[in-house]
């Protein structure tokens, strides 16, 4: 496909030591042309994937703007496919504003959010669920995280859903094949069996796949979590020796919404995302100041409760009323305080907790924290898991689909067990190729497209 | 020199599509080659000023932990003059982090601030007052500041003080020649006079440096801007005429103190640092807030003062004050509200604005803005200013240093004058000479050097 040439400024905004203005597409060369000093040689001359010192300047005052470093890369071994230039200047906000100013001046459109990607996806260097996991990537957390968005990146969860599909192609061909030409008495026996049989095959990848989601989604956007428990008990203490041990991992970041106030820590490759920190900061009782019913809404989207104790206290009506509100919950409770004379009621407590983890603490004197992290980590990944070998599904997107196709799937196999005639099933598989196809971006409306990029970040 | 192998992050922090993993020093490509694996060939083998695609892995664990792009460039045709490495990854702070702690595991050091230029300037690739300029360019506000930052990068300013020291040198030299071969009767009077034109010489062109100081200085970190006047003048509609009009530069860039709250306007290329418009903003009225005490303090060390008064209103005892605070100072009078009936005593406005500027606005109906801007340009520019042309001495450090190498300069002249001994009049001259090798950083002190690049940015 042939596009205009876009660019924009690919690194964060700020001072930096480097700002990087991309350009790309057919007029890429001739635009940087017009406006690169080079030492000696020019654009066009240059072979493909090489740096040249020079300067940017306006070729109209013949004021020079910036001194820079330029990639010249030919495509289609590049990110986009198209030709590609790189600028590379001093970090500054406004000479890197200048020399973007100038390309646009010069016949460059300024690239959309996402459109440099967006490109590699229409050129098909990348599918869909791969450009996703670029965005993924960039948005990581922690490693594992990492790892899963580099291996869809990579594309393995595209190798898959393609093998997926090529199968079903292939048993909606053969099913053709046998209804045109039915040679023998037994084909009608012969097609349900192949359907069958096939669409178990299916239907069990897609359930494997579906599986990874849960443990996919935690990893990809960290588990919400919420401490709650009386005034005193050390919720604070808890927030802190969390972000301490293990680095608050997004504190602020530009650019995002400051309005939610999040805190990121990792446990042990498990990316907690701490609720309403702020609340605790402030006020040290997060029940008492968003009141009881807006306090069970966020108990209700939480993905993990970490319910605090005070052992030098006796157990309260309030600390039962916690237990009856986190019921059915993936819940911890932490009986904090062992370091002081013990008060609670230990056997009730365990009573009261039957049905979640416990762990005891004396967070001031950092004794503990290793077991309830051990805990955290293994209510929600019993056994190792191990992100750098394993195809997670972790986007929601993907993960609506693979429901969708399971359902599907599932529509077919009945039907065939249950006699119906054999064009039912066909339309059914039809739409479970159709809706794997949607994953990578094979059977994708333009409309979605655009809106799934214009999530990305501007200049990738 | 050779120095040990330093990486760091050289693109600001957040998330962004590009992040740069700067790697310098004679291990760089070895370093490289442990953790890249390029489609082929490898490191060491690669041409110098070429890029390569291929993935970052984990040597130990084999684990993929980025898809990149990377850099080779061999010194000394580098930033640094050493061996480069720039690994350009998708901007995710996760592999980002991870891709630097890789290189510092495999041998590479974490670099200092500004660790990166500070080479530069060891190995004699620029001179002291270009890195300063590097840092400038960074930290320019406007394009006149940026042109002023570059030229100074560029070595202009070098240039101009080399040619003073080779003069100073050579006076030197011919002086000490005289003085050991006194073979002519008229030496003495020939030392004197040599030694009078050149230093009077070098005065001038000392001298001529310093008059683009006062502009240079404003041009790099902005005019100290205070808006004054009683409650409802019309001081939040000037500062947001002056903000809308002309982009706020800087409203927040990350890693500088939140504590001071400044904002930048680029009038005409005159960079307006608004210094305390939070007051304004929050209560109206500076003078109020902050008592007369210390907002004297805040004028006096202003460069601008903006004073407004409501023509639709009375001359009061307040606004004589305020005109008696800022006596001698460099004042625009803004007389607002010109839209609605006039009671304001014009005649009595102009007596007491004898000294400075006086403009009429009615800034909600956007009157008189232009006149304003035009006021302020030319009150700090006069004439036409052409940044691009100009060697502007621009740091306040080197204003220092010529200041004190005019003094010393003086001194020879003086006692050349008077006929003091020669001797005097060379420790002077040799003096001058070694002021104005600092400014190139020929004869500084290691501790000022380090302390100069420890305020650069990290991976700069």
């Amino acid at each position: 496909m042939e596009f205009d040439t876009i660019a924009a400024i690919s690194t964060p905004m700020g001072e930096g030591a480097i700002a990087i203005v991309r350009l790309s597409g057919e007029q890429a060369f001739n635009i940087a042309d017009k406006v690169f000093r080079p030492v000696k040689g020019s654009v066009n001359d240059f072979a493909s994937h090489t740096i040249h010192y020079g300067h940017i300047a306006d070729p109209e005052t013949n004021q020079i703007i910036e001194e820079v470093m330029v990639s010249v890369m030919k495509g289609p071994k590049t990110f986009t496919r198209e030709d590609v230039i790189e600028i590379n200047c001093h970090g500054g906000l406004v000479s890197v504003n200048k020399v973007l100013q100038l390309l646009l001046k010069h016949g460059a459109r300024l690239a959309e959010p996402g459109e440099f990607t967006k490109r590699a996806f229409l050129n098909g260097r990348i599918d869909l669920s791969q450009a996703e996991g670029v965005m993924d990537l960039i948005r990581a957390k922690t490693d594992r995280a990492m790892s899963v968005a580099l291996n869809q990146m990579e594309g393995r969860l595209s190798k898959l859903i393609k093998k997926l599909r090529q199968e079903i192609l292939e048993t909606l061909a053969q099913v053709e094949v046998n209804i045109d030409y039915p040679e023998y008495d037994d084909v009608e026996e012969m097609t349900h069996r192949v359907l069958l049989d096939k669409s178990k095959q299916v239907r069990d990848e897609i359930k494997k796949l579906l599986v990874t989601s849960e443990q996919g989604k935690i990893l990809r956007e960290g588990l919400s979590t919420v401490i709650i428990g009386r005034p005193n008990v050390g919720k604070s203490s808890l927030l802190n020796s969390l972000v301490h041990e293990n680095k608050a991992i997004v504190t602020d970041i530009p650019g995002t919404t400051r309005d939610v106030i999040e805190e990121y820590v990792n446990v042990r490759g498990v990316p907690l995302r701490l609720v309403d920190t702020a609340g605790i900061r402030e006020t040290e009782d997060i029940v008492e100041r968003i009141g009881v019913e807006r306090s069970r809404k966020v108990l209700k989207e939480a993905d993990l409760i970490l319910l605090v104790l005070n052992s030098a206290d006796e157990l309260t009506h309030e600390d039962e009323q916690l237990f009856e509100a986190v019921e059915g919950m993936d819940v911890i409770v932490i009986v904090n305080k062992t370091d002081l004379p013990q008060k609670i009621d230990l056997p009730k407590v365990k009573q009261l907790a039957a049905q979640h983890k416990l762990v005891t603490t004396a967070l001031i004197e950092e004794q503990g924290i290793d077991e309830l992290e051990e805990a955290i980590s293994s209510l929600f990944f019993e056994g190792s898991i191990e992100a750098g070998d394993m195809t997670y599904v972790s986007n929601s997107r993907h993960i609506a689909l693979l429901n969708q196709a399971h359902e599907s799937i599932s529509d077919v196999i009945d039907s065939v067990e249950m006699g119906t005639p054999i064009d039912i099933a066909q339309i059914d598989l039809t739409r479970t190729w159709e809706l794997l196809g949607e994953i990578i971006g094979d059977s994708v409306h333009e409309s979605l497209i655009d809106q799934l990029f214009s999530q990305f970040c501007l200049g990738k």
